[in-house]
Order: C-alpha cells, then structure tokens, then sequence
C-alpha cells in the first residue's frame, strides 16, 4: 500500500498553520445578534420571579428569553435522560446554570441588559458531594439523588471470596477534571419559520440535529447542523449542550444568534465524573485473582448529560483485562448541585482503571510478586470472553504489557531505577486496561468520483483536530487506487454529508473510514462494470492500477470509462458506504473493537516537594493497522499528557456548590514542560481490526492507564501508596510525611 | 398524484420576499479584497505598454494584475473556442475589455489605483459590423473574422426551386440584446496552495469547475464552485465569464476577491448575436413548402464565448417546424469588435424564428392562403423527421398553433379585429417554431432518506429564479410518497452536489428532476429488499404509501425500516440518480426534447405614432406534465415578456464599437406596463416527456415566437411589413409613411 500506513501532510495545515481556518467564533452571520446567557448565583435555589421587563426595553434588544417564553414545548432535552431544560424553570440546579438569555445588538448591550433582569431567589440545601446525596433525608437535586445505576455479575462472589487466600478491599478516589479544550462551547443558531441551522462546534453534529429536530418539532430535513473547525472537544462537544438554548433565544430575537461561552461557562457545562471506587478483591496466594466486588459511585452533577452511560462504561472497565471466575459490579450515578458531567475521552476508563490498577499493584505487593507477573498471570488473551455477552478480546494486552515494560525499563518490583540526587527517588510503574469504547457502528459515507478520475470523500466526522480528514482521504485514495492529492474531503455539515452517529469512542477510522472504503468500493463495482463491456471481458479478469482498469496488457482511465457512460467529461461516479450492525465481517456483536490501554511511566520524587517527574512514559496501543502512524502517534500521547494532567494537578474544585477555580492560573493543565524526555508511543499493527485495511481505534487508550502506572512508579520509588488523585506535590508530600504505604488504609486527605 | 401537478409554493419564498437570501454580493469572506477592473477605452487596439507600478505602490493595494502576471499559465478559455484571455494580452478587441485589475482593501483605493495604471495604446481600425468583418481585405479580430460556421442540407435545393412555383427572398435583420438579468455577473474567488473556491453567480458551476481547473492545473476535486442565489441568468451567466480574472486576481493579491461587474460591464462582457439572414424558400401556389436556403449571420462580437454553439443552433432551427423536401443552411458567427456574444433564452431560436415567420406569413400572403392553414399544411406531425439525424418530432405543434390561434380570437387572415379610436389600427398575428434546445443528458443527483423518513435531494440545478428547488422537491416526494415539507433540496455547490452540466436549455426539470426521480427509486429498491426481509414477502406483493411499505393489511414506516437497519434512530438511505445518453427510457439520441414555441398575438398600432401595444398574447407549450403549472406558466410568462422587450424596443447600440446605451435609461426593458391585458399560456400536458411523470421541457419556446408573431400582426393591423427588430415606434411610423408591405424590398432602414 502506497498511502495507507504512510505519514502524509494533513490537508487542514494550511488552514491551522495560517490562522484561515474558521471556527464557530469566526462565523458572521448577515443579521447576527450576540447573546449573554444570565447565570445562577446559586447552587440550589427556587426561582421565585424573574422580571426581564427593563432588561426588554433596553434600546439594542432583540429579545430576552427566561423559562416563560418556552411557551408549551417540551423544554427538556439530553443524550438518554431528558432531565436538562433549555433555560432553568423554576428551579436551579447549579452554580452558573442559565436563567435568563439575551439577545442584543452587541455583546455590550446584552451584557447591560443582564443587570437589568430581576431575579428572586429562594435558596435550597446544597447537595455539594456524592456523600450528601447519598445521607438519608438529604434534599435531592431531582425526583432523587440517584441519576443511574447499573449492575452486572457473573459467578458467585461470596463464594469467590470464600475460596480465596487474601482479599484486599480499598477505596480509590477520582477527581473533577475539565477538557479544556482550547475552543469553549460557541454556537450560531438561526431559527425561522423553514427550519433551524446551528453553526456549531459540536463532535456529535447528527446527534445535535436529532434532538433539535425533537425539542423544535421539526423533521430532520430542516435541521442542518454546520460544523467548521472545532478547537478541541474530548467529549466536552459531545451529544447537545448550549445549542437548545441558542435555537430557543434565536426564535425569540427572530434572528440569528451567536452564544459563545467563557471557559468558566463550559467548565460548568461539563466536565470528567469524578468517582469513589471500591474494590474488594479476592485472590489466592499464587497471585491467582478468584473474585472481585466493585461498588462505583459517580458523582454526574445536576444533569445527566452521558452520566448513564459513563455510570455503565466505568462498571464494564472496572475489572480491566483480566479473567474473574466470580465478579459483582454495581455502579451508581448521582446528582449534585455542581455542573454537569458527561463524556470524556475514555469515558469511565480512567476512573476505573485508577481505581482496579493501583490495587494490582498493591495486591502484588502484598503477595510479594513482581507487578508484571500478576498481571501476565490473569490477563485474558486474544479471543477470551472477558465480559460475558459481548465480543471477545481482539488485543493482545499481554505483547503490549511487555513491550510497555520493555520500553520502560521494567526489570523487576526490586529493580529501582537510581538518582544521582539525594532528594529525589526514581520508580517505575505499570498498568494495563481495555477499553469498550463503545463504538457505534452507524455510519455512513458517500465518495464521488469525478469526470477526471479524481475523487471527493463526504463524511461527517468531525475534524476536531485528531486529523480524521487525511485519514479519510488516505483510505479512498489507497481502495480507489488514486494519488492522494486527488481526493477532497467534504466533512460534517447534516444537510449535506450521509449520517455519521458522532465523532467520538476511538470510532472514526474504524466506522467511518470503513463507510469511506465500502463507498470506494461501490465505486468500484461500477467502474468495472464499465469497464468490462469496454474490454468485453469478464469482471474477474480485470484489476485496478493508478486510476485505471487493467485487462492484461490494456488499461483504460476512469476518466475515460465516465467519458464512456457520459459521453463527453461530464458526470461522475457515486459509491455508498453503509456500517451498520448487519454490516458483513467483524462488526458483528459489540464492542466492534477491543481499546487496549497500556502504559509504562518512570517518575522521579522529590521527597522535600511531594513534586513529581515523569521520566519516561511509553504507551503501547493495538491499532490494527496505522493508517497515518504520525497522526496515530499524536493522537496516543494527546492522551497520555492528558492522563499526566489529571494524574498529576487537575482538579476543578467545588465548594459547597461554588466552583473556585475555572481558569488556566488556579485550574492548571500539562505544558511542554510536563512532556517525559523519554516519551514512546508503539503502536501493535497485526491488520485484524474490523476498519478499513485492519484498523482499529486508539487515541483514548493511554489516559486511563497513565494515572496507575504513575502512582505505582511513585510507590516503587518511594514505598508510598496513593489513592487519590491527582497527585499534587502537597498530597504527595503529605503522604511521605505520614508514610501511608501498600496497606489499605485510607490515607489522611481522602474524602467521601 | 398528490404532489406533482400541485401548484405548490416555492421554499425560497422566505429568503426572496424578506430580502435574507444572500446573493454573491451580499457574501463576505475573511481577508477578502475588492476589486476593479480597468477597461479599454477602444475597441481595437495594440497595447504598447502597461505601466502598474505607481497602482502597486499606493498603500491598500493588494495587487494588480495585468497580462504579464499570468506568466506561463495557458491563459486563453472559451466554453469551447478558447480565444478569451483572462486578461488582454497585447491586443484589446472590444471597448470595456478588462486590461488590468486591482485587488484592494476597499473599492475606493481600487477605484484610485485604476488611475495610477499608465497603459499606451495604438488604435488598430475597428470592425463595427458584421459587413465591416466579411469586407475584403479588412482587419481581422482574431486571425480571421470568421468564428465558426455551421452548414447542412438534404435533398437537393436547387432542383427543389427548379420544381417550386413560386420563390421568396427576403433578408431579416435582429438586434444585440442584452439580458439585463436584476444581478450582473458577480464573484468572489479565493485562490491558495489548495486549490480554488469561488462563490459565483453561474448557471453552469460544473462547467466553471472544469474551466478553472484547466487553466489553473488543479484536479476536479479541488476547485469549489459555490452558487448561493443567482438573480437572473438567461444565459448570460453560463458558461464562464469574468471566473478566471477573479481567480488569477485572487492568486496575485494572496487573498480572497470580490468582484462585482456594473450593468455596463455585464453588457459588454455578453449579450444575445444580432443577425442577418437571408431566406429563400420556393413554394407551390398551393403553398406546399418544396426548397429553401438559409443564410445566417451571426454578429458574435470579440469572443466566441458561446458563439460556436449558437451558430449551430440558429441554423438548425431556421426550419422551423415544417417538412421541407429540399434544405440548405449556412450559418456563419462572426467577429467583430463589440462585446462578446453567447448564450441567451432559446439560443439562436428568436434570430431564426424571426426570420422564418415573418416569411411564412409574407408568402401565405403573397399566395393568398391563410397563415395558419399554410402552416398546418406544412407542419411536421409527432413521430416526423424533421431534422435529419436526429430524435423525431414529439411535440403536436399543429394542435398547439390551433390552441393558440383559438386563444387569441384568430378568425382568419382577412378577419381583423376592429378598434374604436381613430389612429389605431389592430391585428392577429401567429408564429410556431420548434426549439432543439440542445438539453445535454448528463445529470446526476443523490436523494437522502432520513432517520424519520424525511428527505434531502441533493442536485446541482441552479436556483435562478425558474423555481427549481421547489420542483425538485415535488419530484422527490411523490416518488417517495412523502409530504412535500419533509423534503429539503441542497443545490449547486461543485464540492457537495453531484455533477449537472447547466441550468440552461429548458433542461432542468426534465433531466435534474429525471436524476432525483431515479435517486429516489433507488431509494425506494433499498426499503423493498428491508420491507421484503422484514414481511417475509416477495417485493412484488409489497406497494409504497404515505412514508409507508405495505403490505397487505400490514405496513412499515421508512423510518421504522431504517431503524431495523440501523439498530436504532440512526443512519440514512441514499439512492443516487445517473442521467446519461445510455439511461433506459426515452433519452435514446438527440434532442431528448423538442421545445415548442407557439405564439398568438393581437396587438394595436397607432398610425400616427407608431407605438404598437400588446393587447392580447397566448402562448403555447407542450410540457408533458407540469410539476408546478404556476410556475410553468411563470416561466412561460417571463419568456414572452422578455420576447416582448426584443420585438417592440430592446437593442444595444454600438457606434464604432462604443457601447451608447448600457443602463435602463437608454435601453428599454418591459416593464408591468407592457403586460398584455389578455395574457395567457397553455400547457399541453400529454405526460409523454422524458422526463419524471412524463415532464418535457418548456420556458424558453415564447421567446422565439414572441417577435414575429407580433409583426404578423401589425402587418394585418396595417399591411405594412417590418423585417427588423426591434419595432420601435420610430421604425414602425417610418415603415408605416414609406407603405413598405408585404413585398420583398427591404425596408428604408434595414442594414447589412
């Protein structure tokens, strides 16, 4: 293959390099207005009036809009649970939550008419954490504080306890983390009597549609959701957020409008779960793993958003890639009066795997064994049912630890890495999980081949920055068998690229890309039907070579055969791609692919700061087949130094409801100078995946296994055990202090 | 049906009645300059020098090019004769011919920079006239005054005079006209490493595509022609135009520009061919039509554009739709030093109607004979060759001749209406021609199914005006069986549609509508295999209903069989639509249509002023089925009209190549005040088109007819016959005092 597994130029540099590139905030829309959203002050409170009359009058507004002018609709919407209204109604549920929006002639004027807007509040108890939604006769942010719960089990638990020599019970907890992407939420919407646009930056642009559609009473032939470049999404962009919020305010001023959020307004829109996982696991002496009993409490904030299903992937992670005769796993999603939380990248992984792979490593402590051999020893291989009722394991977790550990420089649970420094102690850590994604197989595509020969790829991905644009182009190029600078790509606007379930889930090379080569292939078919009544031979004895059909020694251009059926250089070729669950070959069954996720990190301690270094971190992913492996590459270490971010500050903090620190000075993400020196990505290419040319999804792997490699590197170099995140010099430094170590108390700063 | 044959109402209402469609001009893109162009002031020159230095140094300037920036670039386009230069090389052939052009930061520094270019001309002698070009001797525009010329014949024509007992000679004469569409030719083009974007008022964006990547080297897939709103084209905007100056603007200023033409420029950049033709005809006194020859003349100014093809057509429509034993036809478009001419409203058909009518009705004269009895004489029936060669006849021009006549009140040739006042005289007059307007079979169009069993049908065919969106969508619906408002229509945008070749040639509802019809039958193929898998039923017991399969008593929406595809509320259908000279059906050979132009008119004339007014004019069409008769007869409407500007006062005015009338003062157009009080038009629906439902082609036919239908009546309001157009009343009062009728002198003001 000449293009596929080749490391080309992605085709937006142009565009990204010299700042063209237009994103949601860049848009203009003829007759734009600009709107300000009014937020809660309060965390929980009953709205008992709101008077927007002054703010009405106010010369330059189009229109105000608060729960009453909803009218009848059904103003609640979400990905699953419809529990989030357009605008609050009657009550709010968090600190930052819209009650009121503007739309005006400028942003000042929205902003002046925001003082205007009289708003009486009647304050509720504040259900700050996970622990006071669950006291008994606590107040609740909805019907109940229980948002999701989900619970699965195979064997016998008590009875794996029961055989097992040792079992170890901890709890682990996880923060709040933000995306931040670079490009907080911002939407155009205009909504008129023909239908609704949105300009959006959105992952999910058919999603978008659907629940507009819905909410708006509106077939999907006029909705059109406009994705230009997004800056960043995560998941932050995923499913609806502000865009309900936007069409309604756009019907109100009966113009366009333009919403565009601060960073502390999308930090409030939606952020990572944060979780208290405990684990109770059973295990016999020889390191065997017999049972293991999970009780997950995810804290989704007042709004669902994805919490159901985050609240379901962290339970079906929370046992990682290893086989468990017995295993019981219950999951809770809860409300809080905190901003909402819903997908981010691995949704439920890291916490899980925070949570299961530190224990690992205790328990082989404890046990006495060497960390890689524990694992090795349960793991399940290619082709193990590892969690009954779905597809079995497709990745070889066992290579990928190795090499992981290879490339770290593992030499054994004794065999400390040492410093030259006094103050500063070196480790080396591991950890391994899987990931079901979660990957839908519901995409399609359409590929036009055009009178010249060349083509255009229209699919709906959105190009978030992860490059899925030249991946796309790369897989029509290489089944059409066309140089790759003759391949467009058109990508994710509703009205006019083929359905595409979301931009999200590791899936877009896999589902899309295979979407793209079924519409190459369709293509295909056509040409050499053409082509066999040009040669007057069969289809069998005709092959495809540089933009031409090979009959033996002749060949005839696909230029030539549209040429043929067009009589003139007029017309083109269209080829379809359909994924669906009936799709022939591997997608059958779920999850259509198997996310290994495997990392290896080195770290230095300074025992004087609590700071940590990584060294070297080296993630191992089975990709199938790389179809750009630069671009694959950057996709794993995006995740990696996201995994460092939360493993090592990130934390958005909330106090009785109120966040404190939604900006870049108190809310500190990974720099270049968090980068390992050492920094490895490896990439498993055995061309078995279910994608095109055998590709499987990475890109969120490494993040949920960073934070356990770290904290067991950070317990090898200093016989330290930390189970809570992230792992801030003063915590760190506080757990030197009090010498917390491999046991199973819980250490001095955790909460509920 | 429920849908097509519907008057229903047009989706662009909502734009075009509140002023929000954008039109090109009314589009703003980032860092986009404006841009002047500088025109020569003479017709025919020798550009010695062109000094830009001073325009490129004023602050504001982003550049300027002039012939000397193309550098080695091809530079020459034509729709088919390539002798247009993006910009005057050397020579310049037409006053107004841009000769340099200036990107800027606004209009004004443009303006001022224009100034500053220094250009030496040396004057080369001026072909003002078609006379001017076929002189001996005479200088030459390009390397010969002689652009194309088109010639055929059957039988033999001068033994056909040799049998004939009487012959006539006559020369016609017809004007320059302009389109004087509302917008001028506009665009806005963005040139960069990638490619090239332009958002363009075109009728053709598939043909510009394909120009633009010729001359700048690109593949299809990467030059974007974007068509919003086009506000009016009639021809004047197919084809390519100032396309290429924008882009080689763009290239030079590094930025996207816009470039907006005045009326003035737009007139000389194309108008309509004046001509001369000379028939002979050789007759029987029982007015059998046995031989004649046809001279044509066509003036197509400096350029070709689209001169070659309107040459071919005026020739193969001087026939007109009668049986001739003996033909011969020259026809011969020529250079001269006037703007270009090209494409416009049934091309050539108005020249050769003129001529052929205003003959017709001179011999039924001359013969004694009434002429609508020596037309039906005469007349080709349905299934008649009436061009050797090509598709028979399928039009009943004889029963709509006698529709029109019955409409208008004919009575017969000596039974002229009568008027009250004194110094008006009134008249019938009847004309019939038949247009091949050169429809090209080569469309496709991709029809999407929604998850909800809405629908969007994706189709090139510009919106111009004609309705096309709306008709599209009626085509989709029907064949779906869903309601109308659950279809949206995407139109022409080369990246996102699939190829059309033009909105032209009465094309778009028979073959476009034909693409979108098969597109949904394909469609409609893909629930059959659902439903049938679904029912356990052969297809063939399976019938379409109301977004339904049915079968028997049982049914399945689209939207539940997409879900069973999908697994969920997800995915699409589409089913594409490919319209070649191979589809199965009706489309065998040339033309796929033949356009009826049938026109009655009764008109009064004031002797003493000369001032003709319309008092009644009916048109006829054979359209197969209307899918929207209103806006059929819209279409039809606005062609007699524009029929009506060229019969009573439209001419460009040239003097030795100086243009003196280009704006609304100087040349006239119908306004509401030249609406005939009985105006009516006649749909012959037979449903025997090839196109869906049975549609055939129609909008263009009135036009043709319009002018000597209107002459054949002023000769029987006052026996004076006119043989050139337009008949203003200062030629109609002259012909009038100089008694010139029915005879075979020209008239007092006839030029060569």
């Amino acid at each position: 293959m000449a293009i596929v597994g080749t490391s080309t130029r992605r085709p937006d540099y142009l565009d990204k390099v010299t700042g063209k590139g237009a994103y949601v905030g860049d848009l203009e829309i003829p007759g734009m207005a600009h709107a300000k959203v009014l937020s809660s002050p309060l965390p929980h409170a009953r709205i008992l009036r709101i008077d927007a009359s002054k703010a009405r009058a106010l010369p330059g507004v189009f229109g105000v809009l608060t729960a009453h002018e909803l009218g009848d609709m059904d103003p609640y919407y979400g990905s699953d649970i419809k529990d989030r209204p357009i605008i609050a109604i009657d009550k709010v549920r968090y600190e930052g939550e819209p009650v009121a929006a503007v739309a005006a002639v400028d942003l000042e004027t929205a902003e002046a008419a925001l003082d205007l807007i009289d708003v009486e509040y009647e304050e509720l108890p504040v259900i700050a954490t996970m622990n006071d939604a669950l006291t008994d006769g606590a107040a609740t942010v909805h019907q109940s504080n229980l948002c999701h719960e989900s619970h699965y089990e195979w064997g016998n638990t008590e009875e794996g306890f029961a055989e097992a020599d040792r079992i170890f019970e901890d709890t682990f907890t996880f923060p709040m983390v933000y995306h931040y992407s670079l490009e907080p939420h911002t939407v155009i919407a205009r909504y008129d009597e023909l239908g609704i646009t949105v300009w959006d930056s959105a992952q999910h642009p058919f999603l978008v549609r659907n629940e507009l559609a819905r909410l708006f009473g509106l077939s999907l032939n006029r909705v059109q959701v406009v994705v230009p470049y997004v800056g960043g999404g995560f998941g932050s962009k995923s499913y609806i957020k502000i865009e309900p919020l936007a069409v309604a305010l756009s019907r109100e001023a009966k113009r366009p409008v333009k919403l565009a959020y601060s960073v502390e307004q999308s930090a409030k829109t939606v952020r990572r779960h944060a979780a208290s996982i405990t684990l109770k696991t059973g295990v016999r002496n020889d390191g065997s793993f017999v049972a293991r009993d999970c009780q997950i409490r995810l804290d989704t904030g007042a709004y669902a958003d994805n919490g159901n299903r985050v609240t379901d992937r962290c339970a079906d992670q929370v046992p990682g890639p290893y086989l468990w005769p017995h295993l019981t796993v219950t999951s809770k999603g809860l409300y809080t009066n905190t901003g909402a939380a819903g997908s981010f990248r691995a949704i439920g992984g890291p916490q899980a795997a925070w949570a299961s792979e530190s224990q690992v490593d205790m328990i082989a402590d404890a046990l006495g064994i060497d960390p890689l051999e524990l694992r090795l020893k349960n793991l399940g291989a290619p082709g193990d049912v590892i969690r009954q009722g779905k597809n079995p394991l497709d990745a070889d977790i066992a290579t990928g630890l190795k090499e992981a550990a290879k490339g770290v420089g593992w030499a054994g649970r004794g065999a400390k890495p040492v410093t030259q420094e006094k103050e500063t102690k070196r480790g080396i850590g591991l950890a391994c999980s899987v990931l079901n994604a979660g990957a839908s197989p519901t995409s399609t595509a359409l590929v036009r081949l055009h009178a010249d020969g060349s083509a255009t790829a229209m699919v709906s991905t959105v190009e978030v920055g992860q490059g899925s644009k030249g991946v796309m182009a790369q897989i029509a190029a290489e089944e059409l068998c066309i140089p790759l600078e003759k391949v467009g790509v058109v990508a994710s606007d509703t009205a006019i690229v083929p359905y595409d379930r979301s931009t999200g889930a590791s899936r877009s090379t896999t589902l899309v890309g295979l979407a793209v080569q079924l519409g190459a292939k369709e293509i295909k078919q056509q040409l050499l039907d053409l082509a066999s009544k040009h040669f007057e031979a069969p289809e069998d004895k005709l092959a495809f070579a540089d933009s031409s059909v090979v009959f033996g020694q002749e060949s005839i251009t696909y230029a030539q055969l549209i040429r043929q059926m067009f009589g003139g250089p007029a017309g083109e070729l269209m080829g379809r791609g359909y994924v669906t669950p009936q799709t022939e070959g591997p997608l059958k069954g779920l999850p259509v692919f198997w996310e290994m996720a495997v990392v290896g990190a080195e770290v230095e301690v300074n025992e004087k700061t609590g700071a940590i270094r990584v060294l070297r971190l080296v993630s191992v992913s089975d990709i199938g087949k790389a179809i750009n492996p630069k671009q694959a590459e950057g996709q794993d270490e995006g995740a990696a130094m996201q995994g460092i971010g939360h493993t090592l500050f990130e934390e958005l903090i909330y106090e009785d409801g109120q966040l404190l620190n939604p900006n870049l000075v108190d809310y500190r993400v990974p720099s270049f100078e968090e980068v390992p020196d050492g920094f490895e990505t490896i990439l498993i290419e055995n061309e078995d995946g279910p994608g095109p040319f055998g590709a499987k999804g990475i890109g969120e792997g490494p993040i949920a296994a960073v934070a356990p490699a770290i904290a067991n590197a950070v317990f090898q170099a200093t016989g330290v055990r930390i189970k809570e995140l992230p792992l801030t010099p003063e915590r760190v430094w506080r757990a030197l202090q009090a010498g917390t170590s491999g046991g199973h108390k819980v250490d001095a700063l955790t909460e509920g």
